[in-house]
């Protein structure tokens, strides 16, 4: 029989009229890939009592309840001691827990305050999950019916703990099913663009069901299949999948669903031994920062510029007074002359620059708001790229980010399709 | 007495992980206005009995019930039948609402479908709140405790109705009320230290309620109070608030809700008249990306480098080799040294910096990961903040770009300070 779910999000904040709660999308996710339904998604503020009655409906409903927020060390942190009432269960102090929050907080060098002790209690017969980004562990309860499931509310420590601990309980418990998911993940088109290539594929099929995600300039392609056994879903998966990744060729900058574009080109880059630089004018450091967001990007990124001014680009970059003059600072002429000349200054293999009107004012006739020029600079010379697109000043700066980052994955993989091709030549001589 | 309100979201599509329920928000917001806290938010899919014992639960706890879709002519459209049921009353067609239907259909010139005559049905006893903008009529019905109102889904048809058929008829029933907030936005410690520190405060109320949130070191106090008048709502948030402000000083970077610590820093800035640039080595551009995601940065933002590695430190910042090789990269003096020469090359007024070991590897015994210096260089001289806290890459970075814009403030503070002192003098001479 399928099992039901119901989440309860914890927190006087999200029954305001300004915060949405989105945990319970990722919950729902991962529930379904397990082939759980979710039936019932509740917000609840800070009112012990009411969110203890809740629990207690929720429980004789459904098979599965997750509660997430409310961990926290103050007063306003209710959720542990609501579970206790609506099971009827007492809050023991876990030695173990205790331990972990001492040893955290020796490590951040910070005295621990006493009401962060509340955090190592848990429900009697719960168990911990463990919390590698905060203090707040979660609580995984088995129920008669099936389990409830505690976790923290900030999504970088709720993600994780879902994934790593909650996930591998629950299928301990749940009834085998075989899902199996492919994903592309691509870059430089847009939704309805996509969508249009390939419906007609994807159309012909209820399982898998197809899903389109989109973030700026950064689309997701899921499939989804359930079948009685893995390798009727592989086969499911290849029918659908390959004809699409057919169709979308090189736009697909992975089939791997957490893998970014950032770790795709620093995975190139790392393979060709080159480096990076940047020259950033209205993207204002995003793309280092991004770049940089990946540990160990020391080994291929050497650090960039953001000239913002037109004086720091001639300055700081040296380029010509007279060429911003001629062409304006958003043009062809100045991206390009940007990545060459950051290229030249700190000795990489590879620039790439943007300069371009991020808004909402600025803009010319020929260049409206929107319009970004991406320059990238490399050992075959010097490519610019323009890009309008419309949108808010944050989107507008991460789809020029995007599309910086893809032009160079471009290059890169010419690259190594021409290496690989000599080598093949020299091989056959 | 105070009021409460529930609001039920109805719509399997609304349980995906895809989509969230934002018409809530809205009636959140409306609700607020006229004096009234929503307690719980539901989503309930497509399902006859289980929406209708989740109203009747709804309307036992609460004054007021929304309930928002599930108004349309299909099937598994179950709103009607399922608040009939909770209520025990019939459904009855309404000729009114059957002769706006048929003659919304004619100025279409399409045929009315036979299922489209379900839109005609009222609860008994209901009110049909007319909907302009399609086929679904609201109803609104008085119940023991208040009133149950049901909305399409839609947004352009329920927004509207809102506005213009609930709320007015909400206000008859409605002791007059009012809602007032006041927040705080405080940075440089931590949440539990910050709950220490002024819960002796708000904890002797329970009017106003107090909310703590955190992000990577930014801290949101508010306070929301619920009174008869806008008077007395003041007066309590003075009571209460005056003293927190005082408990925080300076942490206290603003009390508007939506500003960032961005645009306080842009804000002061602009009043000193002064330019800022960026020497970024372990945050990689954040702090750049964070002050540029402002329009109108580059009044005061000149631009700013990202010296990733000890070369480009040297090579494009100045920095001496032989003070990195006695000091380390990560050090105090190379985080002020950084700030210097990026202030020199740059012409800015301030320039900060930041280097340290943001992870996962890396650090050295008294620098672990999560170390990093923050140098601040202005008219006044150099300074270096070091900060150490535990937390990923993702934690650290964010927290160093607080610090850092942190820094920049209570230098641009302390400077507005003494000006105005000096000002004052010369106005006494």
């Amino acid at each position: 029989m399928n099992k039901n779910a119901e989440i309860i999000a914890v927190g006087s904040e999200l029954l305001t009229p300004e915060r949405v709660d989105t945990n319970s999308l990722l919950v729902t996710q991962q529930l379904n890939a397990l082939g759980v339904e979710v039936v019932v998604k509740q917000v609840i503020g800070d009112d012990r009592a009411m969110l203890s009655r809740a629990i207690r409906d929720a429980l004789e409903r459904s098979d599965l309840l997750f509660l997430i927020g409310g961990l926290g060390p103050t007063e306003d942190d209710v959720t542990r001691d609501a579970a206790a009432a609506a099971v009827g269960r007492k809050l023991v102090l876990s030695l173990e827990q205790e331990a972990v929050l001492l040893k955290r907080f020796r490590q951040l060098n910070k005295p621990m305050a006493e009401n962060n002790l509340r955090q190592a209690y848990l429900l009697e017969g719960a168990e911990a999950l463990p919390n590698p980004h905060g203090t707040a562990p979660g609580q995984y309860l088995i129920t008669a019916r099936g389990a409830m499931v505690l976790l923290p509310g900030p999504p970088r420590e709720m993600a994780p703990m879902l994934e790593n601990e909650a996930v591998p309980r629950l299928k301990l418990i749940l009834p085998r099913r075989c899902i199996k998911t492919r994903s592309f993940r691509i870059t430089g088109m847009g939704e309805s663009d996509l969508d249009k290539l390939i419906s007609p594929i994807y159309k012909r099929y209820d399982n898998p069901t197809t899903t389109i995600l989109f973030a700026a300039g950064d689309l997701f392609v899921h499939l989804r299949t359930r079948c009685a056994t893995e390798r009727e879903c592989c086969l499911l998966l290849r029918e659908v999948g390959d004809p699409i990744a057919e169709l979308l060729g090189e736009r697909v900058y992975t089939e791997d669903a957490n893998e970014t574009l950032e770790h795709v080109v620093a995975c190139l880059l790392r393979h060709a031994h080159a480096t990076l630089t940047t020259a950033e004018s209205c993207t204002g450091g995003l793309i280092a920062a991004r770049v940089t967001e990946l540990a160990g990007s020391s080994d291929y990124f050497m650090g960039g510029f953001v000239t913002y001014t037109d004086a720091q680009k001639t300055q700081v970059l040296g380029v010509p007074q007279q060429l911003i003059r001629a062409h304006t600072a958003v043009s062809r002429e100045v991206a390009g002359a940007m990545a060459e000349r950051a290229r030249e200054l700190s000795g990489a293999t590879y620039a790439v620059s943007t300069t371009g009107y991020a808004g909402p004012s600025g803009g010319s006739e020929c260049d409206p708001v929107g319009t970004v020029y991406i320059g990238l600079a490399g050992p075959q010379g010097t490519k610019v790229k323009r890009i309008s697109h419309g949108g808010d000043r944050h989107r507008v700066r991460m789809l020029a980010t995007q599309y910086a980052l893809d032009l160079l994955r471009g290059e890169l993989n010419a690259r190594e399709a021409s290496a690989a091709m000599a080598a093949r030549g020299a091989a056959r001589e």
